[in-house]
């Protein structure tokens, strides 16, 4: 290999390739944003990213393969939930990031929910991260038995979601507008369910 | 008016315009659940219905009249939420009822939900119909402080908000598989956050 692209190091693992997926991303979620699933093509996102329309159209086929690969790249990170030292506390964490990210008309992930009615593979890819973040999200749970918070059988995932889906119904489904203390409000109340001396 | 129609009180008030508009939205929510917003068009809604084509244009004018209307039409109703005599009861009930909305795969309000994500009159009368239904669910919380089973400050939206959202987020955006008692635990869960007693 003695082209310049493996000389200047582009070639190494991770290197050009992941470079050219990160600008195909980026031109999809800024597509998206923009002009919603109606806006988004491979002539489109290659016109994006400055990317080859062949290279898009070999390595994600399709609008939905685009799609799905902006959810699997995302999954690919090391988030965990915050650890604040109580379940309440770790709830509100958690509930601020979710807020933060439907909150805005410009927001990627409302983009990314409305994109998932239009594409099976979007859809399933969506499902797939949710799922992988609520899975790291239990941490939450066994550290505030751990501390012993809670006691007895706790559903994780029931918690989870009763703290964070009002925030996805009323920010998404209902259009409410966004009030900072949703986010507290609903990890609250889900804190409630589970905490033996009430709240 | 000596029509047969007159005759046959067909165009007595809410007689022949009626059903014209209840073959009309059947046919929406018809085609809607079979083909998705892709399938709906104003000559897709005048075949299916029988109703002709221009009725259909001057009444409803697109997609997006045809839309709004169903929800409008929904939105008439005389629905009030069951009176079971305690909060978790009440709200048992409520979550029941949204669970079969959204339970199976032909569910009218999944593909009105879908659907509201293509159109902003859909949306806006979706998101106008579940305001008036939360609004017609709070009588559930008076019901409870008349009982004395909730002293203090009780927000009558975020609660049924708390009990309702958890369905709609692992049935409707999750696509988890449909278990009855979700609607059960959802209710409960949110009761914890408002009952004095805890739960």
């Amino acid at each position: 290999m003695t082209d310049s692209a493996s000389a200047t190091g582009l070639r190494r693992p991770g290197g050009r390739t992941a470079r050219t997926r990160a600008r195909v991303l980026d031109a999809v979620t800024s597509l998206l944003v923009e002009a919603g699933f109606d806006g988004l093509s491979i002539d489109a996102v290659a016109e994006r990213s400055g990317v080859h329309r062949a290279t898009v159209y070999r390595r994600w086929r399709d609008v939905g393969g685009l799609l799905a690969d902006v959810f699997d790249a995302a999954a690919g990170d090391d988030w965990a939930p915050a650890d604040t030292g109580s379940l309440v506390g770790d709830l509100v964490a958690l509930n601020r990031e979710v807020f933060t990210s439907l909150r805005d008309e410009s927001s990627v992930t409302r983009a990314l929910i409305a994109a998932s009615f239009r594409s099976a593979p979007a859809a399933a890819a969506l499902r797939e991260f949710w799922r992988d973040r609520y899975r790291r999200c239990e941490v939450v749970v066994s550290r505030a038995r751990a501390r012993g918070e809670i006691v007895g059988a706790v559903d994780a995932h029931r918690l989870l979601v009763t703290a964070t889906a009002p925030l996805y119904h009323r920010l998404v489904l209902m259009a409410e507008q966004p009030r900072e203390e949703m986010a507290e409000q609903a990890a609250r109340d889900a804190a409630c369910s589970v905490l033996p001396t009430g709240c």
